[in-house]
């Protein structure tokens, strides 16, 4: 896992775009359900995520970077869940803030392995400094999840959603 | 699971659209391992599931369709691999073709049980029309897979890779 410098920032704009992307669909979704905080949270969520996919552009400049396959940025979809079903299982704001959390998780974990494994030392000093912001990230979601009511099914199937950070 | 017309509609575009875009990649890879046989095959399933999904468009005309949260349509990433393994990990053959038949099975699946529950009768003769094509995948995938060597790592934690049709 010896990363270009390049190809290490498409994986963290990329990564960065997708986080905006689903914290949305999350926001949107807790909105529709009336609950007005812990969509505020995902539209916060989301809007960090642009901050940082912003000024990480800012620093590809003109730089070509190359393209990625959907899998090497992708937020997963919930686990055991096909077809419709997914929405009334994310209804809660509980699984929803721990879907975030497994994929918050899977990002750190990636940001800080690349930190540990890369040869290049810039990739390597912005790994850390990401993988402290994914950090950041799991935190926040971790104190929400203390404050929300548990609902009867959640994700218990995907152990990054509980993984100690 | 009772949709409308246009909320199945709706699924049925965004699940094609999604497997245009995912045989996009897989035959890309492919491509890039010299497999012009397997990347051909995706390819293939590419070009039948935009043909499919313009076929939806034409019917749907200018009816307006609900927009549908990702976890409603997308594919699964593989299981149990994280960033930059997965590249790796899909590299084989085998492996691309049995990722690619975990996801048709699910929307498989998801006709079936649409044709199933559905009260609608439109829906459920589309639903049930649309399964078969889905099975007609199914077992296309599962003749490359019976003439692609098997690696040493396959997704074992997939059973929707591997479930009979």
């Amino acid at each position: 896992m010896s990363y270009t410098l390049p190809e290490f920032l498409a994986h963290a704009i990329a990564m960065e775009q997708e986080a905006v992307d689903r914290y949305l669909e999350l926001a949107d979704m807790m909105e529709a359900h009336r609950n007005d905080a812990v969509s505020k949270v995902f539209r916060d969520m989301s809007h960090f995520s642009e901050l940082h996919r912003d000024s990480i552009r800012e620093r590809v400049g003109a730089t070509e970077l190359p393209k990625l396959k959907s899998w090497q940025y992708r937020w997963r979809t919930p686990p055991e869940v096909g077809g419709e079903e997914a929405f009334d299982y994310l209804l809660e704001a509980f699984n929803a803030l721990k879907y975030a959390r497994g994929n918050e998780m899977r990002s750190l974990k990636y940001y800080r392995s690349v930190a540990g494994e890369s040869q290049d030392s810039e990739v390597k000093r912005l790994a850390s400094e990401f993988a402290a912001e994914e950090r950041e990230h799991v935190l926040a979601l971790d104190e929400w999840l203390a404050r929300t009511p548990r609902p009867s099914t959640t994700f218990a199937d995907d152990p990054e959603s509980m993984e100690p950070v």
